[in-house]
């Protein structure tokens, strides 16, 4: 039975992105990619198996994905899938993920991001699976003590949202289960700020109603579905005043999990890892909206309003960890964010929806 | 139909002590009382329906107690259990304890521990229930910055075990619970260290295996079913050496969550409060010895070894928020406590079993 790599949430963003780069990844063709995703957050056009991610993916590379319409809480569900599978390692993408959203409904967040995740681990020992990259976040860093924020970076702190709790919960269960049993070799990948499309325009980040993250909105305004950008505080002491933060292209992001994999075949490896995925240097919202501007052509109206509660001001990576034991750094540069972003957006203004 | 206070874990060790305490306090006699266990940790004799603590507590007190065989997790098991019966309040002991076991299997803890704990928030939810005490540890406050310990105190830091962090999770869980919504009503008890038994000699401490706690250890080696015991450590920075604990009486611990009960049926309380429950005074393990000793008329043969993993030196509580919000304070001495464990050991030198 050929091996494979599991992915769940793998219709998502950055699940997405990352299914697409694994099947892109020649050295790995004789992986088998299974997906897992409850559709929570992915859109499926009426009438077809797959949701639009994958179902386009399987278009441009002309390769099948495995996948299966199952909630990581579901352990029965999940086990017929290690059941049918030779699964080898586990990518595990699947959480509820807008912050705003997680202060209003923390017990749902708490059930999807730890218990599901959990149960995700239960079944994975069940069938001798102990390899996992999990998609962690600069959040369970909390407000930042210094900058550049390395991986020694104090976590759990002045966490302000669900969301964060439970990335960083997760984070020390994980750590947790490696104490209690050496066979678990765990990488978490702390990403600071995914943004960007597939350079085919194809797939990309197509968030539920407002969107939270600045460059979907961005991208929103710049094609006509939202009418400005609001700008949430200029007296940041930062050089422009505007928040700054670590933006990173998703399919470097992407990347960075195939060289996680990589990292797991090798057999000396051992034990809990967090790994920055980032660049390394930070943008202002302005500069972001002038990049965006200069890559699209279009001009986008914005708005100073007063702060958000819960953001900071500045936040970036350490990113020498990743380049050291990955292997990896970012490449894609800003203008290539906002182009592939623009890309995305201008193709398809809906975003999966047809119409 | 009479309103029902829920205490989960009912038939655990400050759990049955606290449906005693809940039976003879005669203001709430119109109060029902049903207890959900899942017997994990309990006792049950061939042929009865009820574990023994709770047949014990009926048989004393010619009262009735609703008892559920029924895990905290089971989502339609609680529901039923709310459908049933008029709960107003719930009192959740029901957890996993056993702080090292608990670094062997931190999965086991976290679901019953977290996952359990939240699948009951949204049955008490679904069914209109908000007023909740919670069986807290002062675990969460990891090795003290300064003592006594008052409720000011980080919490979260330097914890030692998947057990300790439970609680905390479940600490931060309850705090956005409230924040999400004002209908929450949440008294977190952060128990010290709880010893002692009921005054009667029939209900009291059982732990399965070699105790890993100080008090049930001593009174095991004094009715004979231990050798020695062992003493983890005496060059810790304390006046003797050894490990200096807040041991405060089980029965005073029971009156505590009475009071929280209390504090619960004000209609202006809101939202999320942590009470130390604790003597504020601390005890050696050396002189935990010579107390127990003094009340059992028996030698306590011990040998010191060395410090355990994770061990602090001294822990003991500020108690003065408890007095002002809970009107509640400890009152039964050192003596009580080796007083009252003696009493149930020597008549019970096998716990609830009968053999």
């Amino acid at each position: 039975m050929t091996r494979g790599i599991l992915i769940t949430g793998g219709a998502g963003y950055v699940g997405s992105h990352t299914v697409a780069a694994l099947i892109e990844w020649r050295a790995e063709q004789d992986y088998e990619i299974v997906v897992v995703d409850n559709l929570s957050n992915a859109h499926r056009e009426n009438g077809q198996k797959k949701p639009e991610p994958l179902r386009i993916i399987e278009e441009m590379t002309d390769k099948t994905i495995q996948f299966y319409d199952v909630d990581i809480g579901d352990r029965d569900g999940l086990s017929k899938i290690f059941e049918k599978h030779s699964i080898d390692c586990v990518i595990h993408f699947a959480a509820l993920k807008a912050v705003g959203e997680s202060v209003q409904k923390p017990l749902e967040y708490y059930q999807v991001n730890i218990t599901g995740t959990c149960t995700l681990f239960e079944v994975m020992r069940k069938y001798g699976v102990y390899k996992l990259v999990y998609s962690s976040s600069c959040t369970v860093y909390g407000e930042p003590e210094r900058l550049p924020i390395d991986e020694g970076h104090p976590t759990g702190r002045g966490l302000t949202s669900p969301y964060g709790r439970s990335k960083y919960f997760c984070e020390e269960i994980m750590k947790d289960l490696c104490t209690s049993d050496q066979k678990w070799m765990i990488v978490s990948l702390r990403y600071f700020n995914p943004v960007g499309a597939h350079s085919s325009g194809r797939i990309g980040e197509d968030p539920a109603g407002t969107p939270n993250n600045l460059m979907p909105y961005i991208s929103q305004v710049a094609v006509g579905r939202l009418d400005e950008l609001l700008v949430f505080g200029d007296d940041y002491p930062t050089a422009d005043g505007t928040g700054v933060r670590d933006y990173v292209h998703v399919a470097d992001l992407a990347q960075g999990h195939l060289h996680a994999v990589r990292l797991l075949a090798d057999p000396t490896y051992k034990g809990f890892q967090a790994i920055n995925l980032g660049t390394g240097t930070g943008y202002s919202v302005l500069q972001m909206i002038s990049a965006f501007e200069a890559a699209s052509g279009r001009k986008i109206p914005y708005r100073i309003v007063g702060r958000r509660a819960g953001d900071i001001a500045a936040n970036y990576a350490d990113v020498s960890l990743a380049q050291k034991l990955l292997g990896w750094r970012a490449t894609r540069t800003l203008d290539d964010m906002c182009r592939d972003t623009w890309r995305w957006q201008s193709i398809n203004p809906n975003g999966f929806k047809k119409s």
